[in-house]
């Protein structure tokens, strides 16, 4: 199962073979790959290289640490991330260490992380749905998360697998054709809601 | 002049590559490319598929439009930014369009989106460096942005150039070895704080 993107413009496989599956094939992910998904999220950029970001993970070879993480998800996306082979949640400082001020950008700078890490999976073949359906106080109880920092995201990781063993809706979400806005709504040049000149004609 | 992070584990050499230059080439960047970075911006994941990120964009090929762009920026980022051959505001749209309600990882989505645009631009041999010193009210005032959204990042995009010509401590700074968290201090397994087993070792 792929879902390429139709694009406008051709833009990096990396980018156009991108999804996010709801369907997991029943196959492990190699302690190496998994590293290396989280190697990639370290590298990212952000402001004053604070890098606002942290993950809890666990495997379903460790099913009590597995259950852990799940039981941190909504009941919707319990149902179906129970059978990715790795969860994992996607946790936000929101306050510099060196001088406790808020960070503005922190939940930007973790979504520059987990972006990386998504590209990192898709280069390995894998695929990683990110849920903002979450029960953050749980997280915070259940992994003891300070109080400077809070889970934002949770991360379904794996091999895509066949929607067919979907329950609906999700069979048809997994189905579905990927849709985005046009460019000519999202980048702008004189004001705010006027395309720019280079995505006009 | 290029910066290849030294990393614990292999990642993707787009990973790898990317880096945050405060010396831009005087090179134009080519429409087409230009184009293509907001492509990949677009094909983000997003909460809901809400894409809730816009751009203004300008080149300094519209001298009125660049200035317009620069002027959003704080003044420590005009000095080096003014020379980057492109400009950018990333905006984001923090409540829900179809009902009003705050979007929680609206920020985190942008960051995913505009991750996509330093994915794109690594590819393309472009250098981005985002800020998180900008002047939102200003950059409401000057394109209108409304009031669901504001301004949170800049983003100075062109080819890297010669950290010789920057002043300190830019210069510097475009020099310095790249550096990050060890990887067990950032993935953890039964409670924050306490490396994952995957990173252990």
């Amino acid at each position: 199962m792929s879902k390429v993107a139709i694009t406008d413009y051709p833009v990096h496989a990396l980018i156009a073979n991108r999804w996010s599956p709801y369907a997991f094939a029943d196959r492990d992910v190699a302690a190496e790959d998994l590293r290396a998904l989280f190697e990639a999220a370290r590298w990212a950029a952000s402001a004053f290289n604070a890098q606002p970001w942290s993950y809890v993970v666990a495997s379903r070879s460790e099913p009590e640490a597995f259950e852990r993480v799940l039981s941190c998800l909504v009941e919707g996306n319990q149902s179906w991330a129970r059978h990715a082979p790795v969860l994992a949640l996607g946790i936000v400082r929101e306050t510099f260490a060196h001088n406790g001020k808020a960070n503005g950008t922190a939940l930007h700078d973790l979504g520059l992380a987990s972006g990386n890490l998504l590209l990192e999976a898709t280069a390995r073949d894998l695929s990683v749905h990110q849920m903002a359906g979450i029960l953050p106080d749980r997280a915070r109880e259940v992994f003891g998360i300070p109080d400077h920092s809070r889970a934002l995201t949770g991360l379904a990781i794996g091999h895509a697998g066949a929607p067919e063993r979907l329950p609906e809706p999700l069979r048809e979400r997994d189905l579905m054709r990927r849709e985005r806005r046009p460019l000519r709504e999202l980048v702008f040049g004189a004001r705010w809601g006027e395309p720019a000149p280079l995505v006009k004609e």
